[in-house]
This record gives structure tokens, sequence and C-alpha cells, in this order.
């Protein structure tokens, strides 16, 4: 594979494609022009050409796109054609909703363990596997082929784990809890900050409200 | 407050600002310079001065930011200075997770309802609040005062929802469903796709091993 820099506004969009796509496949559709698949995911013909030429373009003239080649190139991009074995510390409700996404697994995301500080919650099982303590992590991680590690813990914990994962060589960390980790550049962290995604929600509220009814 | 044109990127920033700045609060600190603010938020201190110069400053030179009222401002920017009541569609661990935030609460986010389609879950209370069917809703949101609908529920459930939403006046939809959600332009869609992070994660995480092992 080519290893240009694609820009980030390029990657954000590869999973939409990834989804539409799928959406197509579903619908047994075979094959679809750049202009149809713009329409469908509002943006333009152009954009989606420019979009996947990054990737040494997948189109052919007159012809569109093969859904099912581009749904395939796309996941091979977006690493889904190997498995991710992952952890989840914290068995709590965002855990348990994170461990029981069938979609994960369907696209090699392999959940592997899952980890809590409640000793309530020990031994409880969560899509087949056992809730472990958090103080057996070390062990698991030496013991065990992780590469994804979700943390849906609260914030003080959180920091003192990531401490822990990224010594026991986890590199990609998934982090739901709402601090932002200080991590070594070979880790890879990719955030969900859930009150600052319903903050903007409110923020935008009050500004369409504030010009469309002081007025 | 001003209605100039605001960028996206600043808005994004807003809530990161809000969050650094409770946590200084937290620690006590009643005032920060921007680069003592930019050294803890890994940004520039310009960004700092540039981005809060849109809603007017906020410091004073030689002083740098007053810590509270900087937090309270931006709170009121956010519109987090009053209270939104909201209903959670979707009961499972998700929607759980969600309601049991209390950050939330604690922000003015008020939870007034919550509704699932399985009637398995009907009565049981989550936060204090009964769960209710999906099919009292209509009646639920000509009853009540409701702002804000979050959608956790099933792709093909979640768009006929939106549907009644929208018809019963809900002006903004904070969307975990793993569609897009076609709404007319007054309602205010905001959306987590977990899948998608989760991929953004596994690219990074495919490129970054493609660029340092594959050498």
């Amino acid at each position: 594979m080519e290893t240009k820099q694609i820009s980030k506004a390029v990657i954000k969009r590869l999973p939409r494609y990834y989804r539409y796509l799928g959406e197509l496949m579903e619908d047994n559709v075979e094959r679809i022009s750049s202009n149809e698949l713009s329409k469908k995911m509002h943006t333009t013909a152009s954009q989606i050409r420019q979009d996947l030429n990054n990737f040494g373009g997948f189109g052919q003239q007159g012809y569109g796109y093969n859904v099912h080649y581009l749904y395939t190139e796309i996941g091979k991009i977006l690493g889904l054609d190997t498995v991710h074995p992952m952890i989840i510390l914290g068995a709590g409700n965002l855990g348990q909703a994170l461990a029981n996404y069938v979609d994960f697994e369907k696209r090699g995301f392999r959940l592997v363990g899952i980890f809590d500080v409640n000793p309530v919650l020990e031994g409880i099982a969560v899509r087949g596997l056992e809730i472990q303590m958090l103080s057996e992590l070390p062990f698991f991680l030496r013991e065990n082929n992780v590469e994804i590690a979700i943390l849906t813990l609260p914030k003080n914990k959180a920091k003192e784990m990531a401490d822990i994962l990224v010594e026991n060589g986890i590199k990609a960390i998934w982090n739901f809890a709402h601090l932002d980790l200080e991590t070594p550049d070979d880790v890879i962290v990719e955030n969900v900050h859930l009150s600052e995604s319903l903050m903007t929600l409110s923020y935008n509220l009050s500004k369409y409200r504030q010009e469309h009814v002081d007025k």
C-alpha cells in the first residue's frame, strides 16, 4: 500500500464510506456512480472521487464503483481485514454496552477480557467473558495478546490504568474517560468525550434560538 | 451576546476549555495566564487568546484569566446556564449508561423520560424514572416540555422515532444510532458514531505499524 500522507479529513470520512457501502451491499447494489454515492452521502461527486483517488482510485470511467470491491478495499485501509484483540477496563453500563456491540466483533474487534475495580462484579459474565479484577490486569497483559484497550473508567482510575497499559506494551487506547491521557508518541489514543459532544449540541441549540427567536 | 460567525474548530474546543477550567477550579486555581493554560491543554497561548477573543476576550493584560469568571462565561456560551429537559429513547446498556452520567445533570441536562420498545423493561426504574414504552412517546411529548432527545435505538427503529420526534417539535437530537438522520434544517443533530471512532483508531494503528514495522 502507498504511504503518502492522507489528510485527517479524508480519514474521518472513510468509515462513513464504509458504512454507506455496507448499506448498499445489504440492498444488493452491485455498482454505483460517484454521483449516486454523493447524493446518498450528502456530499459532492468530486469530493468522493478526490477522496478515493488518495488510495489509487478504485473507480472506472463510465462504470462507476464496484460496491463490494470498494467496501473490501476501504475495509483493508481501515485495518478491518485483521483481528484486533481488545479488552475493556470498566464493566459499568458503558463498558457492557460496548462489550455487547455485535458490529465490533463482526469487523474483527474481538473482546478478550473485561475488567473492573468493583468486587461485586467479579466473575459475572458479559458476552461470555467473566469480569476480572483490575489488579489482575498486568498479569493478563503479559500472558495474552491484546492490541486495543477500551477505557470506560472514572477519570482518576483511568489515568493510573493508562500508565499500566502503556508499561505493558498496549499501543492503542480507545478512551471514554473524561480526561486527555498523557501517553508516549507511539501509543495511539482515540477519544470519545461524550459530555463535549453534548455541550456542542447545547451550544448549537442556544445559538440557533438566539438567531431565530430573539429577532 | 454577539452573533458573529464562529468557526466550527473554535466551537469544538470550547468544551475542552470548559473542562480544563473546571479542573483548575477543583484545584483552587483562581487565575491563569494564556501561557500556563496553553501548556496544560497542549496548544499555543496565541491560539487560546485568538479563540477567546471570538467572545470578546475575558483576559486582562498582565493578569491573565480569572478562572471562575471564564468558566462561567464559557458555560453560558455553551448554553449550560439553563436547564435542558431531555429524554432517552433506548433503555439498553448505552441508554442506561447515559442516564446515569451524573455530570450531565450537574450541567443542566435533566433527564425527564426514558423509553424502550422492549415490554420486559416497562416500569423498571433508571435514575428514578420508570422506563416507558415507545408507543407512549407522542403523548409524552405533547404533555411535557422536552428539549433534547437522545437516540440509542437500533438503526431501523431510530429512523422511525426521529420522524416522531420531529413531528412533535423536538429541535435537538443526540444520535448514537448508526445512521445519518434525515431531519429538517431547524433540527440540530449531533452524532456519536462509535464504530466510526473505533475504525479511526484501527486505521491509525495499521498505518503506524506499516510505517514503523515494515521498514
